[in-house]
């Protein structure tokens, strides 16, 4: 098998022609201040090597070995923690960091394919660095001065971890019951007392201390609040102090992810500091939190890939059977076999589309952070309304690839020796944490499209019904077979919003369809403006490929939107019907 | 977590109004004299128990600690041996076995019922007795007079266990290449030499002989001819004696199934008896493996059945969140919530359909093997048809509801402890072996289908439609959502058929399309002939659930026929074009 290698070309192709990079930064004063291009070339060709030959190599190992829990330690698996050291010297951790404390500041259009790198490297290994990214994301945005120039230094040299701690056991995806407390001190800080539960690396040995972000409530208050508790105390200088009052249960076993720590946290007055405003945590919470989401995404994309390249490997090297048409040979490789080639199509045509997915979430997320005006509010609509659909329907296609990978691999899939069966334990989660996909659908449906009375909804479509007619290389009969379906999708949107307050499940029942729906569709527009440029690329196989695989999403994948939008259109009724006793 | 519970209501139901079990039986003297429905429902009684309270027990521990393999022998886990003691004593090995040579005799439409109760149970236990059964079958149909008195008694008692020896690394799927030699001998037995892989059940500690069915060449042959190695030799007194050759080289460590032994095992000079003609084994061999074939859809349909009892208990006690419509309460049961009965609903309406589909078929096996005339042949061309779909459709929507369960569990459905992510592992193998689902759907579209030029699906869909029009308590537009889509399968299958020379690819790459088309459409057929037959069911609620669970599959699942349609009508050219290097 060979390592995990990522596609370069496909990224450059991505960054350059479909999303005009250059001129993005060119806009962004403070990105045009640290990237260019070349620079951005230069980074993910580094970051190729850092996963391939860095992390990639402790994914099955750590897998086999697992994270454990000795004498109240977290230890994590063999290499884990020289490959962090490594990766954090690299300047890793920090890469779209606020360079005013230390970050490289680089755009997160260029972060998003460091990120897959990452992942389809070792999902277990790099949840510990994206976390820690996060919550200096959180930090950065929230926190007081005081705080950033205390603590994001040694978060984005990695020198420090990062953990988002919000879960109870009585308190999961509805937060409102949380009893986690935290108590104000004369000196401005908080005592925090509670316990949380499956907090992804809350300990581990990687780091000298873990910062977590502690969702509490204030006493004689039902509103949520936001902490910033150390695990270790660091004094005035920065320097390490004495334990916080933070300690571990227990480490969870879990179907995969297993050289991930996730634990059960336990506060016990634990010093910690307000960030944000009192009562309104969970607002700061959400700028971590959203960040997480659309790295869970990428997490599915990342295995996706890696799923990718193990199966197409196996099927050109696999001799069984022969070709349908007559083979010379006694046993022809399997990828000569129609529906193995559907099931490597399938994973390919989904991947590509999911990075163009990924990138352009990346690209709006600089904008809305470094631009200006009206371009940098339509960014931000654009955020919200593409980080459920990118966390979800990333995610739910990671699994669907490693499924459809470890078919490719027939009895050999299901060998723990082969890998790829591990790829579908480790990305199963992604559709669970940080909110399952189901509230992901919520939340695209209820709040970020119906919430909106669709006014985002309608200016994103208008917008790829702008792009897709000023493409030259596309035909008008493939265009259509997009935009028709922007229309019916709109058409199916309306219904929703003209009944949802008569229906009040229509939504929740809806939703999942519908952002699949939206999904599928908005996967074709990118194909499209994918298959457009590379028409004219320098490598005339590069263009054919990506025609061809726009092809096969057109002719096999698309229509799926149809599907998802007739279940929509049935209405909920038949979800409804039936009382809880006959479940 | 409350124990698994068969669905004694629902399956009586099927047995009695669905499927007329009774008349079927009174029309078969051999069956007729072995079974009553009161006999019949007494043995379902019982088998409940037996897999709730014998085989459900070993299933979460027997996965936490696996099948060792040590000083070359395979030990089962813990609690494996006792509980395989009862369920052979039981005679639940030989419940549908010849009563000449001790088995029970009970017809297959009464042993799918007992098998999903047992893989509900667990899913690694089950095997052994299955493919015990399996074997004595092949043995039974195939075997001389000699090998079934001196083989069968101790396999249908479950002293002697069965196993069934196919792949070698060199030929999984493409047996054409197997390599295992057997040399004639004087006395007529051969001496068998070779190795083979993934044998589930090899070997083991529960019984004190396993009865290898094992595919090998004759010297100067490319015939593949099948013969019977027990694993200890037996004298021709019944009374076993010295080691017989056969060793196992090692064990695999898998995704799941761990309770189960899937062995290398190594022939060295080991006696064997020829079963059948010389050169054709494979023809033997079919009739154990269309067995397991059925039995493994059958692990899906029992892996559905227990995914949806965790999960829908769960969805009644975990509170999270307030209904759409407002509640009185803090939080409610998260059954509340569309998208949570959309995931309970979509799982129950394919296990429900499944079940229906698992007792049709097991019907038709009966009317093959005990009946007569026209009706006999029509039923044998029936398994023909329906035993690749049973497999893949049932194991595939096996893994599907595993998974979405899981996905009711949130959090909680990823760690171990709880349960649930055992059941995706397990039924994850229930698609790939016994030929992956990709080679059933082409069984079923290239051989079952068109090769035999559409006449057996056509007198299907007949009767089904001349079925349909029977049925006095479902409405016209209802009949006519399944009966139209009837036409257009049909008339997708005339489009495979009439390119399938032109476009040799073709069958191949539309085949898992074509099987899940097909699937779904009898799923649909399935639930108006059960709304139909409960509508005046002495229990109200019972004839209102069907009635509702029918409503949901034909607005939501139904119409998944037309994706699939879509695309095979789609063709193969988007699937075919690419260059083998593009990949």
């Amino acid at each position: 098998m060979n390592p995990y290698q990522a596609p370069l070309a496909d990224m450059k192709f991505l960054l350059e022609r479909v999303f005009d990079a250059p001129q993005t930064w060119a806009e962004l004063p403070s990105v045009a201040e640290v990237v260019d291009m070349d620079t951005a070339l230069a980074i993910l060709d580094e970051a190729d090597k850092i996963a391939r030959d860095l992390i990639h190599p402790i994914n099955r190992p750590g897998d086999e070995q697992g994270v454990r829990f000795e004498d109240a330690k977290v230890i994590t698996p063999d290499g884990y923690k020289a490959v962090y050291d490594q990766y954090a010297e690299g300047g890793w951790v920090g890469l779209c960091g606020d360079p005013e404390f230390g970050g490289m500041g680089m755009p997160k259009m260029l972060g998003v394919l460091v990120d897959e790198m990452a992942y389809g490297g070792c999902n277990a290994f790099t949840l510990y660095g994206s976390l820690t990214a996060g919550a200096a994301l959180c930090i950065n945005a929230h926190g007081s001065e005081d705080l950033k120039e205390k603590y994001l230094p040694n978060l984005y040299s990695g020198q420090w971890a990062g953990a988002m701690d919000m879960t109870e056991p009585q308190a999961g995806s509805d937060l409102r019951n949380i009893r986690t407390k935290a108590v104000p001190q004369e000196d401005g800080s908080y005592l925090i007392s509670g316990s949380k539960i499956f907090i992804t690396g809350g300990d581990h040995d990687l780091t000298e201390n873990v910062i977590h972000l502690v969702l509490a409530k204030l006493p004689d208050s039902n509103g949520i609040s936001l902490f910033l508790v150390p695990k270790i105390k660091v004094d005035d200088d920065g320097n390490l102090g004495e334990a916080n009052g933070v300690s571990v249960g227990s480490i969870e076993h879990k179907m995969g992810l297993k050289g991930s720590a996730t634990c059960v946290m336990n506060y016990d007055e634990a010093q910690g500091y307000l960030i944000g405003k009192a009562n309104r945590g969970l607002v700061c919470m959400f700028t971590m939190m959203n960040y997480e989401r659309l790295a869970i995404g990428i997490q599915g994309l990342g295995t996706s890939q890696a799923a990718y390249q193990m199966a197409s490997e196996y099927a050109k090297e696999r001799l069984q059977g022969q070709a349908a048409g007559g083979s010379d040979a006694i046993s022809d490789p399997i990828l000569v076999h129609g529906d193995v080639r559907r099931m490597l199509l399938n994973i390919r045509c989904y991947t590509e589309a999911g990075r163009a997915l990924s990138v352009f979430t990346g690209q709006q997320l600089d904008i809305a952070k470094f631009g200006e005006g009206e371009a940098q509010q339509k960014a931000a609509r654009y955020v919200g309304l593409l980080t459920p659909v990118a966390k979800a329907f990333l995610s739910d296609r990671g699994l669907d690839a490693a499924v459809m990978a470890q078919q490719v691999f027939g009895g050999h899939g299901y060998i723990r020796e082969t890998g790829i069966e591990q790829l579908v334990r480790d990305t199963r989660i992604a559709q669970i944490y940080e909110g399952t996909n189901g509230i992901q659908a919520i939340d695209f449906l209820g709040r970020k499209t119906t919430g909106d009375d669709l006014r985002t909804l309608k200016e994103f479509i208008q917008e790829a019904n702008n792009a897709l007619s000023d493409l030259t290389h596309v035909s008008a009969d493939d265009k259509a077979l997009v935009s028709s379906r922007f229309d019916a999708l709109l058409a199916t949107a309306h219904f929703i919003n003209e009944h949802k307050l008569t229906s009040p499940a229509l939504i929740n029942a809806s939703a999942v369809d519908f952002l699949d729906a939206f999904g599928h569709l908005i996967y074709g527009y990118f194909w499209l403006l994918m298959a457009d440029k590379a028409a004219d690329h320098h490598d005339v196989q590069f263009a054919q490929t990506k025609q061809q695989l726009a092809n096969f999403y057109l002719a096999k994948l698309l229509p799926k939107v149809d599907y998802h939008l007739a279940q929509v259109n049935a209405g909920d009724t038949s979800i409804m019907a039936m009382e809880a006793e006959q479940f």
